[in-house]
């Protein structure tokens, strides 16, 4: 049995140990392009910041580490170009050598990841453009920020990454401005009135957002962007440009071989995590992955729920005979950014998302302390909680403050996972109680309070008659 | 309808405005023999560290507040000296006038809460012993710091308040030496190796622990204690004596009345927080509550479980026809304190009380990062869960560390409760990444991971034959 890994950032690796815990007499190998394999991509923005000493730091295990560890063969600096499905064989190119073989696999495991989404316009590969992903690309913003002066930096796009960007250039002590055509930082992830707090934060740390997008950079003789023309036809004079406006999932591997995408670009999976080459499964930032109150598959390209998809597709490739065995259970998707300050985590379904679904929603915000008020410190934390009208079963959560968000958004993902209504969990959770680490009523529970008071109220007419 | 509630500190408040929202029509009478209701007693030690400068914040609410904001009547100053059962009648004394009378009552529900222990030792009561409990002593021990010299001060128990306490004394400066017969702080709470970090803490801190009690104080001739003779035969100079060796249950007034008692000096209820008297109610710190995974009680003097009792005995209570409408649900214990630096937190059954339930049990402990493990000020967290063997089924967990400890114990509530499965966490629940916030493989998984491992493993032979 030889069990063929594609993709060795994030996905692959745990793919890969999960396959040789599961059968120890298989061939388990695992192709990576570049020469680096399970990387802390996520700590970029605090290597560009400077908090983090030295790139290698970013790299978790070498391909060697990895290979005396877990077993298995690492091919770092492999390419693999093309997937033969009917006679099971892959193209594999060492980049090394240049030279361009093929390898047999029995089960195939596609962790291909995603790539940053590129913006399409003159100039995007000058030397100074970043689009940050790769352990690569991280090492050269380092070396950049460290090496040259940059007095200015464009981020373009303010979802989490350009925050995160942008508090990692202020503590350079980088005048930076985001170009986001919402005009506002986490503008597609959170409601306007819980997002408003880091708002407030990033525009205090003096980031600069701007309701735009760029449409031309100009280069200097060096080849580098000095001017940023935008849609507004502003120009910005700048020394750095990043772009951080998502991600594009690399499935042109699965589709070149005839393998069915799904939506957004993903490879389509099933509840199996099988594309519909059977053999062959999908895990990782190329997938979108089901969630647990809805019917739309959700696209997260998030390390938790990558490496769970992983294991789920590493034990699926294991098992004999043909197909699947163990269902990828739904997610509850769960997601934060702490930067300037504060804390946001979103968990659940956005409120978009559930009345897309078909969902009767109410919503409400409350806000409360993080510790007990009278602790010294205590900080005031923000939860506005999402549920179905008239259940009140939980649907989702945001909450927001400068401290103890992203933990107590973890406490809800079990709540929305089981089904929990604002009414059982009054009536069935307690939570801790101690004057420097939570209130004697925790901020969920009074988020759930009024929830559960509203669920109880008739539902609003959708239509008023006769107006 | 008449509902009479006895008691004031915390689940009677809670059971009087949850009487006041299920039956508007009812007159709901609140007895407080203190001056005072809705305290904070959970923030009695900030107060002695001097953190909290007003012993007046500590009261919530005043009686007044209480009435114009929830309804109701508060009677403070009054004592319930006696419950007729069969005639529905308390017997009630005004203390500021002494006069005594009869009230009637058609429910009842019984908030009486709980007293400190005493030692049962000679010169207890001198004025320079503190029994902490009630919002009066606290401010007695207040002044007495504030204006008195206290060097060096004697706290008997080593328990979560004794802990508490020796912080806040050590803040204002105070030499503190604790007396307990285990001879380490938390010894009764938590197992040893999860409980070492806070007893380094302590001592790091400049307490000293003492494996010892307190057998006579010796009183000078102002009437203070000002030696501390012990078990050891030592004896002890000091200024200050504090006793805090846990909680006696306030049953009395029940067990007068002929209502059933229940185990450790409780009262004794079912599972609709009924008496043995119909239409008599207990809730708060004189009952013993369900626990999830267990079949004996057990008594958890916290406030969130207090509340919790008191809503549903107050819906019961105020349900038309006999008896409760609504089971109150066992609980998930979940406890913590925070001192010195440390977070200590339990959840769940401990592994004792696990094997007394006849639990086949595992057990591991992980040590993790609190954050990504890159992130500036990440700190070590150490989880130690307890399982089912075989089944891998959650029973409870300890955590530890300078930070995320407690929140984390939250977000085993549900799993525990819902009866995770080690696997199934694993399987089934994504926790938030963010490196600031939690690192890509959260504690609370890292442990499960060990435990789902530990759990497929043979049982080990109960006893070896043959040896």
């Amino acid at each position: 049995m030889r069990i063929a890994i594609v993709g060795g950032t994030a996905a692959g690796p745990a793919a890969a140990a999960e396959a040789l815990r599961c059968r120890p007499d298989a061939e388990v190998v695992l192709y990576e392009k570049e020469p680096f394999i399970s990387v802390g991509a996520c700590e970029i923005p605090y290597l560009a910041a400077g908090w983090i000493e030295d790139w290698r730091r970013l790299e978790v295990l070498t391909p060697r580490q990895f290979e005396q560890s877990r077993g298995g063969t690492v091919r770092e600096r492999h390419l693999v170009r093309s997937i033969d499905i009917r006679r099971r064989r892959l193209e594999v190119e060492a980049l090394e050598f240049g030279s361009v073989h093929e390898e047999p696999f029995d089960r195939l495991i596609l962790a291909t990841g995603a790539r940053p989404r590129r913006l399409g316009i003159e100039g995007e590969d000058a030397g100074n453009v970043f689009h940050i992903r790769t352990l690569d690309t991280a090492r050269r913003l380092e070396t950049w920020l460290r090496t040259r002066t940059v007095r200015h930096a464009v981020i373009v796009g303010g979802g989490y990454i350009g925050v995160e960007m942008a508090e990692a250039l202020r503590a350079r002590g980088i005048r930076v401005s985001i170009l986001e055509p919402l005009g506002r930082v986490l503008g597609q992830t959170i409601t306007r009135e819980m997002g408003q707090p880091l708002v407030d934060a990033v525009a205090a740390g003096g980031v600069v957002v701007r309701q735009e997008a760029p449409v031309r950079f100009e280069l200097d003789d060096n080849g580098l962007v000095r001017r940023v023309y935008t849609d507004r036809k502003e120009i910005i004079g700048c020394d750095l440009v990043l772009v951080s406006i998502g991600l594009q999932p690399n499935s042109e591997l699965a589709a070149d071989a005839g393998i069915r995408p799904g939506a957004r670009d993903t490879i389509a999976i099933d509840e199996y995590l099988q594309t519909s080459a059977a053999g062959v499964f999908a895990c990782g930032d190329n997938i979108a992955v089901p969630h647990v109150a809805a019917r739309t598959p959700v696209y997260l390209p998030l390390a938790p729920v990558g490496r769970r998809a992983a294991r789920a597709a590493a034990r699926n490739a294991s098992a004999d005979g043909r197909g699947g065995r163990e269902r990828f259970e739904p997610t509850v998707r769960v997601m934060g950014v702490s930067a300037f300050g504060i804390e946001t985590a979103v968990v659940g379904l956005s409120e978009e998302e559930a009345l897309e679904e078909g969902y009767d929603v109410i919503t409400d915000r409350i806000e409360y302390w993080s510790r007990a008020w009278l602790y010294p410190g205590s900080k005031r934390l923000q939860v506005r909680l999402l549920a179905e009208r008239g259940s009140g079963r939980l649907l989702g959560g945001e909450l927001v403050g400068p401290e103890g968000a992203g933990m107590r958004a973890n406490v809800l993902v079990p709540l929305i996972r089981e089904g929990y209504t604002a009414r059982r969990v009054l009536a069935e959770i307690d939570l801790l109680y101690n004057p420097p680490m939570a209130p004697a009523v925790d901020p969920l529970i009074v988020a759930c309070s009024r929830i559960a008071k509203m669920a109880d109220a008739p539902s609003r007419p959708r239509r008023e008659a006769g107006k």
